[in-house]
C-alpha cells in the first residue's frame, strides 16, 4: 500500500502527498467574470420558494439577533482554545476570489444557494462564538446589586436569550458560575439551532422530489453515506456534495468504517419497502442501493491535519474505506439470492478546501485509489467555459477518467455530485479566502448517540454514532482528548449532547429512547468520571420523534436545570 | 392489576396464587396403564433414525463416561451452593408416576422421546455435577510426587478428560489452585457439551420438516419465541414445547420483555424472504410471523420462585407480557401499510411441573391473562382416553376455551403445543416426582451474548442475551447475585461464558464477533472488578459461525489458558 501516488493519464488525481506540505498545482487564472445568464436557472426560484414555505409554517426565531452588524465581525472565528489546537496555516497565495465576491466564480456555481448557506453557517456558528465573549464580559461586570440585571440585558442583546436566575442570583456569595453558565449557554444555543433547523429547513433539505428522480434515473433506489466521524465532515451532504439531507442516509463512523451488519439491516428494509410499498420505487426497477463511503484528507498539512483513524494516511484511509465497502457488496451477495448485489461509490474530501474526489468503480464493481477525478482540477478546467459547455466538458472529463467498463449511471451520478460540488468548491474561495482557517479540530460540542439530522455545519460538532459507551468507547476518547485541548485546558468544561430519535408510531419507543439517554449519560459520566466530577463535562439529554418531523425534546441535563425552562 | 384469580367458566385456569403455597387442585388417579398401541406410532422410528444420522457423521463423543451406572446416581442433584440458596420443597405428595416408570403415562406422552431427553438431560448436567466431587478428592490427594500423575488418572476417569499439567504441577510449592482448575473444568465440560450438541444433534432439533409444515398449516410461517431469560426456562423450545429448536427463533429476556424495535427488524428479514426467494413461504401465502412470549411462575412456591423481574407476581409477569407483545404489533401495523399485521400468543409456564397455559387472542389479536386453557388440567381430563379420543378431546377443550372468535389455525397450533407439552408433564413425573427438587436458581455458568443455541437445558445456564454490559447490565447483576450464593459464598469462581454468533458468509464478521467477544469480557471485568481481581470472576470467550452450523471456537478465556488445547 504506496503512500504516493502518481497522476496517471487515466486519473484527475492529484499526489496529495508528495512532499510535506504540497502545493496546491492548480494555478486559479485570473478571474473572468462569467456572464450572469449562464447560472443554473431553477437555483434562485427554488430558494426563493423554499424561504417562502418555511415562512408560512411559522415565522423563523433567528438563532442570533439579526440586527447586528455581520460585517464587522467577518473576521477569523476566535475561540479559547483556537491557538492550542491549530496549527498554523502555511502563509501562502490562496488565490481566492474576493471575500464576499461573487465574480470570478465557476459558471455553475449556484450562487444563491452559496448566499443562503453562507448565512446559515454564519449566523450558527456566531451563535456559539458569541457565548464566550459574552460570559466575558459578565465576568468583568463584577457583583453589584444591579448585576443580575445587567448581566440579562447584555445576554438578551447579544446572545438573544435570558440566562437563568438561579445562575446569577447567587454571584455575590462566591462569584459567577461561569462554568455552569458556559454549559448552559452552549446547550442552549444547541437547542435553539435545532428548533430553527426542524421548524424552517434552512438548507431546503426536505426538497428531496428532484434528487430522487436524478439518482432514479441514474439506476439507484438509495444514496447511503458513510463520512467520517470527524467534525470537518459534518456538512458533507448539505454543503459539500449539495444534496438534500432528507434523502440521504447518513451514518458516520470514524475513519468511514461504518458497520456491515447494521447497512445490511439497512438495505433488507428498503428492499421490502419496494416489494411492499413500492417505495422509493418497485422492486422490479432495476435500480440498486448506492452506498458510498468519504475518506478526507487534508492539502494545507497532510502528514497531521487527515483523518485521525488512518494516522493522517490518505491512502490507508482510502484503502480502508474500499475494503469496507466491499465487504457490504460481498455480505447482501452472499447473504441473499437471486442476484442480489449494491453499487458503491468512493469520495475523498479535502477538509481544507471542500474539493471532492470522485472513485468510480468498473463494472465489476472493483474500486481504486489510484483512479479517480477531482472537482478542483474539474473547476480549473471548466471554469471558464458558459455554464453548458462546462456541463458537458464535465460529463466527458468523468467518463475519460473512469474505468472503461463504468456503469453509464454511475458516470452521470458523478458528474452531478462534481457539479454540484464546484459550488462548494467557490463557496470556501468566496468566504474562507480557499482554505478553510480552521483546518484542524474546532468543534463546539460533542454530539453522541443515534439522530443528529440537524447537525450539516463543518466543525461545529463532534460526533460519536452509537448506542452505548462501551462500543464507541475508542470515538468517545478521541473527542475527549480534543475538547481537552479545546476547552478544558482554557479551564471550560466539555459541553455533549447526548441524543436518541425514535420512531414515535412504535408503542413505548419515546420511553426506550429517554431510557437509552440516561443510560448512556451514567455510562459517560462513569468513563470520563474525574472530568464529571469536577464539572468539567456536561450533558443535555434529548430525544426527537423521527416520525412527527418535530424539532428535539430536552429530557435533562447534568446542570440540574431545566434548560427549555421559560423559552 | 389483581394479583389474584378465580377461575372462570371459560378459564382452563387455576389461581395459583390464591394462598401462601397453593397446593395443586388436580388429583391424580391411580396410574392406569395405556396400552402400548396407542403412543404416537412415529415417535420410536423418528428418535432411531436420527440417532443413525448422527452416528454416521462422527461417533458422538460422551460428555461422561458411559460406563459409569447412572441409576446409582438418581439421587438429587448435589451442588456446593444448593442449601444457601433453595427454599425447602413443601413435603406433600406429589403424586409421581413411579420414578423411571412408564407405566402411568398420558396415551399421547412421547415415550421415546422422553427417554431420549432424559438421557441427554442427566449425562449433560452429571458432567458439570461431577466437576466438584472430583476436586474434592484432588483436594485430599496431599502432594506427594505421584500427585500429578494420580490427579490426572482421577480426572480421566470420573470426567473423561485431563487436566491442564500447568495447573497440578506446580501444587507442591502451595497447594493445589481448586479455583482456577474449578472454572477451567467447568469451561472444558461446557465446551465439550457444545461441541457434542452441534455435531450430534442429541434434541433431533433440526429435524424441522415437519414443524414447518405444521405452522404453516395452522397459518403462520415463523415461530418466534422469547421466554425470560431465567435459566429454568432453558429447555422451554426443545423439552416444554416439544418443537425442534431450529426452527424457532428463540430471543430469551428477563421478565420476557423482548425488544420491540429488534423483534420489528427481524419481521422486516423474514418478510423479505417471503418476498425475494420464497422463503419459508411466498409472500403471496395468506400466514402470519407469529410472536409469542412465555411468562413464569411456580406452583410450589409462588410468592418467592417466579419471575424475578415481576417480583414473582404472576399476573403483572403476564400482563407486562402482553402489553409488550401489543406493543410490537401495533409497531409493524404502524410502520407499514398494506394490513401488514403479526399474530401473537401468550405462554405461561409452571417452573415446577413444566405445565404450561396457553392464552389464545380473540380475532382482534386480544389476549387477556384470565383467558386460557391449562395442560395440567387437560393431561388430567384425557388421560384414561385412548390417544385419538385424548387427542380429539383436547381440540375440543382448546376450542372451548379460547375466544368465541379465536383464529381457527391458532386453536389448532395451541392444541398441538398442549399435546406436545403432555410429554413434558410426564416427564417431570417419570423422573423428576412431578416437581423438580431445583426449584430455585441452581444454573451451573453464566451465558453471556448472542447465541446459545446448544443451551436447551433447564436451569444449566444464567443467560443474558446483550450486546453490551452498558445494555445488559440489569441482567448481569441479577446473574452475578445469584452466583454470589451459589459459588462465591463457598469459595468458588463464577463461570461466564462469553459467546457471539456471527455469519461466516459476511466478510469480516468473525473478526467482529472477536472484538465483541474481547470487549464484552473488559466491561465484564470491569463491571464486576472486585471479584475478578479475586479470581472470582472467570470466562470463557467462544465464538460461533452460524452459516457453517459448526460447532464453537473458544478464543481465549480469563484463566490464561488455551482452553481447547490438547483437545
Amino acid at each position: 500500500m504506496s503512500s504516493k501516488r502518481r497522476p496517471t493519464r487515466s486519473s484527475l488525481i492529484w499526489s496529495s502527498q508528495s512532499g510535506p506540505v504540497a502545493a496546491p498545482r492548480y494555478r486559479p487564472r485570473t478571474p473572468a467574470p462569467a456572464p450572469e445568464g449562464t447560472v443554473g436557472p431553477d437555483t434562485e426560484p427554488r430558494a426563493t420558494e423554499t424561504v417562502g414555505r418555511a415562512a408560512r409554517i411559522r415565522a423563523p426565531r433567528p438563532v442570533a439577533p439579526a440586527s447586528r452588524d455581520q460585517r464587522a465581525r467577518r473576521e477569523p472565528r476566535r475561540r479559547t482554545a483556537e491557538a492550542a489546537t491549530q496549527p498554523v496555516v502555511p502563509a501562502r497565495p490562496a488565490n481566492p476570489v474576493a471575500a464576499g465576491s461573487e465574480s470570478g466564480l465557476h459558471p455553475l456555481t449556484d450562487r444563491a444557494m452559496n448566499r443562503r448557506l453562507r448565512d446559515y453557517e454564519e449566523r450558527t456558528k456566531r451563535a456559539f462564538d458569541d457565548i464566550v465573549p459574552v460570559l466575558k464580559r459578565l465576568s468583568a461586570l463584577g457583583w453589584t446589586p444591579d448585576f443580575e440585571h445587567q448581566a440579562q440585558r447584555i445576554a438578551e442583546a447579544e446572545l438573544g436569550f435570558q440566562l437563568p436566575s438561579r445562575l446569577l442570583e447567587d454571584a455575590w456569595v462566591a462569584g459567577l458560575d461561569i462554568r455552569t453558565l458556559f454549559a448552559w449557554t452552549v446547550f442552549e444555543t444547541y437547542r435553539r439551532m435545532a428548533d430553527e433547523f426542524f421548524l424552517n429547513d434552512p438548507l431546503c433539505g426536505r426538497d428531496t422530489e428532484g434528487f430522487d428522480q436524478m439518482i432514479q434515473d441514474c439506476g439507484f433506489h438509495l444514496f447511503d453515506v458513510t463520512p467520517c466521524a470527524d467534525g470537518r465532515l459534518a456538512h458533507a451532504v448539505s454543503y459539500v456534495l449539495r444534496l438534500p439531507f432528507a434523502a440521504v442516509r447518513r451514518k458516520s463512523y470514524a475513519g468511514s468504517l461504518f458497520d456491515v451488519e447494521n447497512t445490511v439491516a439497512k438495505w433488507v428494509e428498503v428492499e421490502l419497502g419496494r416489494y411492499r410499498e413500492g417505495k422509493p420505487n418497485t422492486a422490479d426497477t432495476p435500480t440498486r442501493y448506492l452506498k458510498a463511503a468519504i475518506y478526507h484528507y487534508s492539502s494545507v498539512d497532510p502528514t497531521h491535519q487527515g483523518c485521525a483513524a488512518h494516522g493522517s494516511n490518505e491512502a490507508v484511509a482510502a484503502t480502508a474505506a474500499i475494503e469496507r465497502l466491499s465487504a457490504f457488496r460481498e455480505a447482501v451477495e452472499n447473504s441473499f439470492c437471486c442476484g442480489a448485489s449494491v453499487a458503491l461509490l468512493l469520495i475523498g474530501l479535502d477538509t481544507d478546501t471542500d474539493a471532492i474526489r470522485i472513485h468510480l468503480p468498473d463494472a465489476m464493481g472493483q474500486l481504486s485509489p489510484a483512479q479517480g477525478v477531482d472537482a478542483a482540477k474539474v473547476h480549473a478546467m471548466t471554469r471558464d467555459l458558459s455554464a453548458e459547455a462546462a456541463r458537458s466538458r464535465i460529463a466527458e472529463l468523468v467518463r475519460t477518467h473512469a474505468p472503461a467498463s463504468a456503469d453509464a449511471g454511475m458516470v452521470r451520478l458523478a458528474a452531478q455530485l462534481i457539479e454540484n460540488n464546484l459550488s462548494q468548491i467557490d463557496y470556501v474561495r468566496q468566504y474562507q479566502g480557499g482554505h478553510y482557517p480552521d483546518i484542524g479540530h474546532a468543534e463546539r460540542f460533542v454530539g453522541a448517540g443515534i439522530g443528529f439530522e440537524e447537525i450539516q455545519l463543518r466543525n461545529l460538532t463532534y460526533f460519536a454514532y452509537l448506542d452505548t459507551v462501551e462500543e464507541g468507547a475508542a470515538d468517545l476518547d478521541v473527542g475527549c482528548t480534543i475538547f481537552r485541548g479545546l476547552n478544558v485546558a482554557h479551564g471550560l468544561p466539555i459541553p455533549v449532547v447526548i441524543r436518541f430519535d425514535y420512531h414515535g408510531r412504535v408503542p413505548g419507543a419515546r420511553d426506550r429512547a429517554v431510557q437509552r439517554c440516561q443510560r448512556l449519560d451514567l455510562a459517560l459520566a462513569d468513563r470520563f468520571e474525574g472530568l464529571a466530577a469536577q464539572g468539567m463535562l456536561h450533558r443535555l439529554l434529548a430525544v426527537r420523534d423521527r416520525d412527527a418531523e418535530s424539532g428535539i425534546e430536552v429530557i435533562g441535563d447534568s446542570l440540574g436545570l431545566i434548560v427549555a425552562e421559560g423559552h
